[in-house]
């Protein structure tokens, strides 16, 4: 059923699907990668832990009714989505200050936007996926004033929902980054992976930071974070 | 008449003036600084051109019906101007793209946006000028929705007049920075400079660079260059 390599990025392989032209197999990696590609390193089971988590939260949204290219987990790594032409954003919700913001700006780390920020960047490794504004946007794709506005409502939609979820588990919801992509039919859909890899989590009691900042910062054990991550949502959400 | 004085900028000084509170007299430097001040020299000459120079350009934007801090020419250094709380905001407008953007977005220079470009930055030294998306000015300063949104108009304002002036002298405009600042009465009106060290602009004919690029990039003598400019805008533009 799986067909032909598509594309390899850096946290997931891309395969095509036998005679269903519209319809990818996104095969999760054990890659680990940070600032822009220049730390690097593998862990045995983190593709897993990425396509069980990011099967979760996706069916967790879908029950919420909103729409994504997720299908369907097919095994511990992989999962079969829609096929789409994903949009060259990446789209950052942040509710509490941490990370790259804090030294751009100079915002001090745990303070609350609210409302949430919202930020778009040009997914592009050569520039280092410049910041943009909305008409830089418009400019370098090929989504439409209408589009945009609906993106970002999205993104902040998906907020409501991811923050609800974590917080079942005993997470705080700092920040993540979502991407969208075109179906066939030009409809935009969320896209990609949301996981630790894409979001920052801390324990709510704690703390603690439960992410891929564990990593970025060398402050433990990546797969036993993750893996705690994957118990709390199992605890939290009924598989289908 | 001339007071104490109140701040020292990297290209004017600032003075109180005597028995007018809401007034101030900015006094034009001979420096020039480049790349946030990493790049530094200073043009005999430099600050009479510069003040004659904004000064002209604020008339004209005033013969326009454009409100501004401006409230005329006092001598060949200096301007007095309505006293604002400065906006810690430079509102780039970019016609075409040049300099920065070209690199910070991989965009071909001379490419010509329509409409025109409207970029953020938020005037803090200490972090290189960054870029902002509306949310963070909304964050960082004291503006509201609104008044941003009228920021924003009030540049693209600023720019029809300026392609106007400058193309009656034989000039391109291909982008330019405004600060903005609040008087008094919470009013917020365009202030700072408009001069060569502000705006980019291209020789309609030959191309040639006729403003700071001059200086950025060591192309040649950048008095002779200014003085050109304000000679273009004497014969074009009627002093009150």
């Amino acid at each position: 059923m799986k067909g032909s390599l598509l594309y390899e990025g850096k946290a997931k392989k891309v395969y095509h699907v036998d005679n269903e032209p519209e319809q990818l197999v996104l095969s999760y990696k054990n890659d680990a990668t940070a600032f822009n590609g220049k730390k690097k390193d593998q862990f045995e089971g983190k593709g897993r832990l990425n396509n069980l988590i990011t099967s979760r939260i996706f069916e967790y949204l879908q029950q919420q009714n909103l729409s994504s290219h997720f299908i369907k987990a097919l095994n511990d790594t992989e999962q079969l989505v829609a096929k789409t032409t994903i949009i060259p954003l990446e789209v950052v919700v942040r509710n509490v200050a941490a990370g790259s913001i804090t030294r751009r700006l100079g915002i001090e780390e745990k303070l609350e936007f609210s409302p949430p920020l919202v930020e778009l960047f040009y997914k592009k490794d050569e520039l280092d996926d410049p910041i943009l504004n909305d008409q830089h946007a418009l400019h370098l794709t090929d989504v439409t004033e209408n589009e945009l506005k609906s993106i970002k409502d999205k993104a902040l939609e998906v907020n409501g929902h991811l923050q609800t979820l974590f917080k079942q588990s005993g997470l705080q919801l700092v920040d993540f980054k979502l991407e969208f992509g075109r179906l066939a039919d030009g409809t935009i859909v969320l896209a990609d992976e949301i996981s630790p890899d894409t979001c920052r989590l801390w324990d709510e009691n704690t703390g603690e930071k439960m992410d891929k900042d564990v990593f970025r910062e060398g402050l433990g054990d990546l797969i036993s974070v993750y893996e705690n991550i994957l118990k709390r949502l199992e605890e939290n959400t009924c598989a289908k």
